[in-house]
């Protein structure tokens, strides 16, 4: 049994950004040698999610509305009452109640089946990073477990 | 270490079907004699979910009026907007914008622990393949890994 | 390759008790002896999900509001319908399909990545069981695949 880490940098451009990395982790895959197993695709934050989905433009444009419907930027998150809260504040702390409540109807990561050195994806499966904070340096986890 | 994967091929009948697949990855898991290890039951569809839930009709009803309620088939979808959409245009395509943002919220695949020969499943939990776009053909592929 | 697995045993407090339980994951991973490889944390209950978000009290208390805005208590759920239901009755049966359907919308697992002997977690990511039902014994099974 083989296990390969591998972590992917990204720098997203807004929030919302939805970032295809399908690409990047079947380089991953790749590279590992690994024909048959796992892979688990990890955001390391909590305001990115790691989705699949379709990649068609207007598509993400809708799911960019929803996910706004769902937790939206405008309403006032106890979370970002700096007046009151003291826990885990940092130098610069932004706003960003809504990512957080956006991101707990998302998968922090999504595991996909690896078959005869392919990730199994249907035809219009693709893996995004989605930044549901501001622009913001990413890291994604991408652990290969398999033979 | 053993790696088996398996393909379900489904006919669904309707929007928002909820097919009860527990005992079809049951059946596969007892034909891979892998005794202890994961199963990664994962959607190929990006239309879809895989779901861990009740099987109780009455439930599936509720569920079913709040899919319906995240992500309406009234609403109007810039991805079914035929008249300016280019991307993945394929004959006969369908509004299903729908379906893809009802997907957004919901699991694309779950992963099961093994244990001892068994799914590891509480007394109610039951995983579900649920159309969220019309009566298709689909497949489910199930990744079991361990020894 | 050694596989691992353990139940962690819960007492939740109240409708939408988050329960943070990072640390005991981490101490069955110690335990364990596993250096690489990936966990699969699994609630075993259909009213109870497997959330990783930011341990910041007041984001706690937002996201126990959207879960209730998202699926409230005050709807009227066929599942709770007791002179209409037959299915899955057991005595002393609650009403709690609010419970089923904000579970639709969360994890019922989460699979995190271990590397080099640790949970793969970003700086804020905590792992939480949350109790989407009333007070109850509760079981969380983890399972650890790695080497």
């Amino acid at each position: 049994m083989k296990i390969i880490n591998h972590l992917i940098k990204l720098k997203t451009a807004a929030t919302l950004d939805f970032i295809d990395i399908t690409d990047k982790v079947k380089k991953i895959l790749k590279r590992a040698g690994i024909k048959n197993g796992v892979v688990n695709v990890q955001s390391l934050h909590t305001t990115m999610a790691i989705l699949v989905n379709e990649a068609e433009p207007l598509l993400i444009k809708d799911m960019k509305k929803f996910l706004e419907k769902v937790a939206p930027r405008t309403y006032k998150y106890m979370h970002d009452n700096f007046r009151i809260r003291t826990v885990n504040m940092c130098e610069g702390e932004c706003a960003n109640g809504h990512a957080h409540c956006k991101a707990m109807y998302l998968p922090t990561s999504s595991i996909i089946n690896v078959v005869d050195n392919n990730l199994q994806l249907g035809m219009w499966q693709r893996i995004f990073a989605v930044e549901l904070d501001r622009s913001r340096l990413r890291k994604v986890g991408v652990q290969i477990i398999g033979k």
